[in-house]
């Protein structure tokens, strides 16, 4: 099933702002659904609700653990304005709230010109192909289903993750969606959280670290293609850490950035 | 006025979930409330709402300026977990809606010790002391009256924003609040936005860049005295530019980060 299929969503005749969908199978880590599924899904409704406008800036709040089964998305448009329109978003299955979406939608039109004013000081990361790059295959449990969905080349300097982590907490890669779907707006929402957690690199004794926040910020449409990516983290203190998504199409235009902040299992 | 006087928010017993508050004069940017005293405003009562916790993940989308007047704050507390709150929070004045917000709420106790993983790939900025860097002072225009009610000390080397800009992007300098009033958890959310906007040092001619989305995480809350801050722009694209912010502790430790997607005007 593409992520076109997996994160449909329909209205509600009965109950303006509602959306029902289904949770996909196939999209969990060890029968969670994966962070960035999950958002693309309460995005697909928000975007809907803001007539069509797509994610330029969009946060989720992580409350509890996607299964698959029916939930429902609630938006509330808090503003629509000529260039913007801003949507706050729960998805809830029977029993709880699993996420809370805010985000500002907007037009974003490939084929509208560049803006004059680019300035870039940050290079995509420098990766071999992606046929000479180390596929993560799925498994029931580690590699995760989800990966089944995705297709995922990893860096083979960042690749040792599990076994002899590098001590670096990075992952550069390739992304794309499997049998090439093409990546819209909504699977660069799931590219931002498809990769290994940076920590699984980062040479620690720490197995899990579960994602508070996710925000992310959609540049541009990508042209097909794969998409190279980089995760990294420079801050895992307090008890937290951050891991920083940039993503860049094939033509060298970054497409999407983002910010996950992370919590340490307590000591 | 302090900022604690400022940002204090009073419940409304009629209407659960909701506080009132004033915007106080004097934290304006040409008659615009600050945007990150306005997210403390909001912050304050999220907190409220949270029983006391405060703010680990927030964001805010700015949907209209404030002005100095009175608002309501309402909050809906989505979830309340051992460690985590998650809520959010609308502004609105007599006209419309002001700041949709979104944050997730933990006790931050300065007496815990640190976690025991810890790493840090960065360092705080090297900057000259506070008494070497350049101070700014508040006009009616520029610098904004809100230059008041915070001190900045910036890098001398990042100072000549207006007249010869740098060329980079980046504005480094000190940070505290006014007569040393002592830098909580909602004074580290007005230092996330206290910086002028980096496009002032890019020699770009671009004049202003109003925030779309802020979003800050608070790792520490910061021992006394001035506060080491670096913002950053690295993407200039797609119409937008993200500032990326780090605050340090005079002990060396990161207290804060945040990062805020700003837009760019119209070709």
């Amino acid at each position: 099933m593409s992520l076109a299929a997996a994160s449909s969503v329909t209205p509600d005749p009965d109950r303006p702002g509602r959306h029902v969908a289904e949770i996909a199978p196939g999209w969990d880590i060890v029968g969670n659904a994966n962070g960035g599924y999950l958002l693309a899904l309460a995005a697909r409704a928000g975007a809907d609700a803001a007539d069509g406008r797509l994610p330029v800036s969009i946060t989720a709040h992580y409350l509890a653990p996607g299964k698959v089964g029916p939930i429902e998305l609630d938006s509330e448009v808090l503003r629509v304005g000529g260039r913007f329109s801003t949507v706050r978003t729960t998805m809830a299955d029977a029993d709880r709230t699993l996420l809370a979406v805010l985000g500002t939608y907007a037009e974003i039109d490939p084929a509208t010109p560049a803006h004059p004013t680019e300035r870039v000081d940050a290079s995509p990361p420098d990766m071999p192909s992606p046929d000479d790059c180390t596929p993560v295959e799925p498994t029931d449990t580690f590699p995760p289903p989800f990966m089944g969905k995705i297709e995922l080349r990893l860096h083979p300097d960042d690749a040792s993750y599990g076994e002899t982590p590098g001590g670096t907490p990075r992952f550069r890669g390739w992304f794309r969606l499997h049998d090439e779907e093409p990546v819209d707006a909504f699977g660069l929402l799931v590219a931002v959280d498809a990769f290994p957690p940076t920590i699984f690199n980062a040479g620690l004794p720490v197995a899990w670290t579960p994602t508070v926040e996710l925000t992310a910020h959609i540049r541009r449409l990508p042209r097909a293609g794969w998409l190279r990516c980089q995760f990294t983290t420079r801050f895992i203190t307090g008890g937290f850490l951050e891991e920083d998504g940039e993503i860049w199409d094939d033509t060298g235009q970054l497409v999407a950035q983002s910010r996950q902040l992370a919590v340490l299992p307590r000591a």
